[in-house]
């Protein structure tokens, strides 16, 4: 690995990301190879390699580069907090790179160990923190579910994916709205 | 064009397009180039282009090859119908090759016009299907509507290719039946 402390190393490393980002959102992942990042960020390969001695490293720091909204840091009510996390993931998934990181993350073949990996640990955290919050909503009694809450990643976010991605239309915040009231009855 | 008569040329459409349909599995819509579906299926790349002259029309008929389910042939009463759809729905999306596409549609980059088409041709016929469906229900009586019937495709669809494809968990019944009742009321 090459030294993380030398600014010259510091800014070809943030160069080639920058490369790594422009294809993975124009192509897709299997666009972001060693060769086709070399030729975008005007670097030999071999200063890639240098840099990331797997292919998969590189796509996972390209990835990791991409700021995903992960549902962090539930504060009570928990309706309002879920209706505001809920409107900056749908306007993150308006963005090209938050979708061909999306994209990336649904479609990881089996046969891929760090894409199972990645997908994984993404709906871990998601549904580790909605659970955490609902959990505690429903114990005060804001919430009184109607729905499996281990549902509701699936429930929630699953609209917000499908209507940015698939049908590129604005989630407006009525369909938010509707989407939490789908949950169960909220105090 | 080919001969589509001639029965070699048939088979050599064929296993041209079966190998492409791995690739497509695998690794992604960007891997089906010319180049590597000439290699995978064993016959020079010459042969690839004199039945697809343009990368994407070759793309275009690996993808039509996968058949999805797109809540055809809608039959009254429609609350059945609609899980049984559902239900199909949520097992296709379990297929590899259904996730590739799906994600592929997902992607599909802003500059890629045919991408664009192709997303878009099958967002109208799921919602096309599916409005007209809901507004037999409706006008019948059998559902009382209480969500914007155009987010329709979004709050039942959107769950399944979340739940299937990145939760990787199978969708129950009742998640199918919990889905429904997020409509409106059913008689």
């Amino acid at each position: 690995m090459a030294d993380s402390t030398d600014p010259r190393v510091t800014r070809s490393r943030e160069a080639i990301l920058s490369a790594a980002r422009e294809l993975l959102r124009e192509d897709g992942p299997a666009a972001v190879t060693h060769q086709n990042v070399a030729k975008r960020a005007k670097v030999g390969r071999a200063t890639v390699y240098r840099h990331w001695p797997q292919p998969r490293m590189l796509l996972d720091d390209t990835m990791a580069g991409v700021r995903m909204p992960f549902f962090r840091d539930p504060v009570p009510p928990v309706r309002p907090w879920l209706a505001r996390q809920m409107r900056t993931l749908a306007d993150e998934l308006t963005l090209p790179e938050v979708q061909a990181v999306t994209a990336a993350l649904l479609h990881g073949a089996p046969d891929e160990p760090d894409a199972t990996a990645r997908r994984e640990q993404l709906i871990a955290t998601i549904s580790g923190q909605l659970g955490t919050a609902l959990e505690s909503a429903a114990r005060t009694g804001e919430l009184q579910a109607s729905a499996d809450l281990l549902d509701a990643p699936a429930l929630i976010i699953g609209p917000l994916v499908f209507r940015s991605m698939l049908e590129r239309r604005p989630v407006t915040d009525a369909m938010i709205d509707h989407l939490l009231t789908t949950l169960g009855t909220w105090r």
